[in-house]
């Protein structure tokens, strides 16, 4: 059942995502900073929900590159990780073709043709994936039961303070490129953000060893 | 006094929800993400109050298809379903009634015009559905402290990623239909609400019936 | 000390309310929705930041009709009760002063021509003073951790969803006939105010009592 | 390893006051009300984030005052003290050079010209100074574990209730004069914020003492 949490985790996050986007920049009148409070705080509060719903089930991960450091902390195995990834990305990709047809978007497949921009992403993605497994690895070790609110609101001022928004979920990331609305990412956008999720992992993985082997 | 709970409850949540949306749309100047954003912060907020004041009493339903789904797992018996369901529809009018009295609306009574849509906006009040009653039953069996935030949140993501702002509750939703403001409902866009609402209830419970049964 | 912890937790209470709303009004170029998030937001975040910190000390009512009602319940003795007065309603006109001096508002001492209204608000208030002293009185039974959070949220939502936007506490409402800001309330509207307040505090005393009686 | 833990902290603590503050003013279209909305919520979440990560590490300061105040109180000693005044005033500065990068502000390197007044906001930064340490002493007391929620909540009131937006932080304050955007400060306000910051923190320590030597 755990890969089925997996799936049904990651539908909801990335139809809160998307879904909120296209409800934010419906009403807003062009208020971007209005649109993004509506997305924001719909996609922190979700993200409490199915974390809590789903941490003794799965893990909670909803996202390969969190599969990805568990893998590499050796807390899930090689099976596990695979199919934790095609569940995440299944959801993700079917969550927008749903969100799509419940708000009547005009095409249900659709690729963004919003691009994000370069570097200067990359390393804004290397900084929101670095704080969001250092959030995960750190609360962890004192608090388990306070994960699910950090990750929350490690999102939340995550949308606000990196040029990037925080995606910080390669899942997610993917899922974005197939909505043309206020959240999608044009595909030549992909590769600045995937690779600075994968070197802002190794970032927070390590650095998290260091500080165990260091108390 | 289980009863009064429910009602009192009901009364609080229904008020929330007409009340903020009249503030809301009276000081928004046309912004309806503004308003969403207050009727979202109102909404989630007073859910978490009425689960922690009467959790204890009632069990904290507030909604017609939580109580279905409680029948359905036999938690509460046929009477106690009856009775529940009188009060949170009677509680649930009252509080428009009231809400258009100190809001000084023009007419106490009213019907909505505000027709909503049809299949999408089931499809949509199924996921709302099935999200609301997949919080509940997974927050409770590990941490049922949580449940009250949990719903909160889940219901504050709602209103924002669901095309139909996430009813998910067939008293709000008949309370709803006796106010033509911000958070009214055109009576002939009720149906696509209710058969959702049912759907998506019978799809959380056997889904977290299978779940229970495959641990 | 609980004295002073009264006179230090009102005095933060109401320097949040009438100054955001000064700051709230100042930025928010008309918009009043926007204006009153941000009040909400601020009064909500302090209410449960001087309950945990004063809520061993001196109970952290910051609320004459909250002391009211723990002297009819017996919880605090006569002298207690007009010494917590005393010190609510200094701390409250005091905060206001200090107020408009770092925001320097023209008049240091100023009265409000801010009519809210008649026997509708006194109702909205009657249910705001309800509501409040109802999430303190049942969360308080079985969960009193949570009363801190419970009381700024209803709040919260008592911002939005009544016509009176919930004072809810006559020393607030008399700190706010001296500020002719946002928040500001005419001497003539005070009485309106005070009498629901009042009317809604015995509703809920007695109501609970009954709760009570009968477990 | 605490040093580089109150390195981390403050890192994304000023980044996210900094950087939220660009985004808020990219996308609010001149509604200020709007922009500081998005920097409260965003500063509120960072702070529950930092303190609940390291908390077990460093204590979570990220802030000289308040490692200050813990120097009074002797649980610090004098080489801690300096280094982590090191380590928050170099993060604090490093953030604000990485913002501006990812976010692609014209010159890396800026002198705000904000100028934000003089005694009253110093009065105000008392205030607020006074308010933050007063809410880290007396919850630590009774309920270590809401301190980062407390702290988060404080700061969300404060961004709205002073009217210099409670800095509260000498490490932010001066990493704040080398960015000329939403959230800088000119260099000549700044000694109005520290010697308010420092007469806020001496209150705060004296009166914690007196209701600890009177209970």
């Amino acid at each position: 059942m755990k890969y089925i949490a997996e799936g049904l985790g990651t539908f909801f996050l990335v139809a809160v995502v998307v879904g909120s986007g296209i409800m934010a920049e419906n009403l807003s009148n062009g208020n971007n900073a209005v649109a993004l409070l509506g997305n924001t705080i719909a996609t922190g509060a979700i993200l409490f929900v199915i974390i809590k719903m789903f941490a003794n089930i799965s893990g909670a991960h909803f996202n390969p590159i969190v599969s990805f450091v568990f893998l590499l902390r050796k807390e899930i195995d090689n099976r596990d990780f695979i199919l934790y990834l095609f569940m995440q990305f299944l959801a993700g990709i079917t969550a927008v073709f749903t969100v799509h047809y419940i708000f009547e978007v005009e095409h249900i497949f659709q690729i963004s043709t919003n691009v994000r921009g370069e570097v200067p992403l990359l390393v804004s993605e290397i900084i929101a994936t670095f704080g969001l497994l250092t959030t995960i690895l750190f609360i962890r070790e004192h608090d388990a039961s306070s994960v699910a609110i950090g990750v929350a609101l490690f999102i939340t001022a995550g949308y606000w303070f990196t040029s990037s928004t925080s995606f910080a979920n390669p899942a997610v990331t993917i899922a974005r490129v197939f909505t043309d609305t206020f959240t999608g990412i044009a595909p030549i956008s992909v590769k600045f953000f995937l690779i600075g999720q994968l070197l802002g992992s190794l970032l927070a993985y390590f650095n998290f060893k260091i500080f165990s082997n260091n108390k």
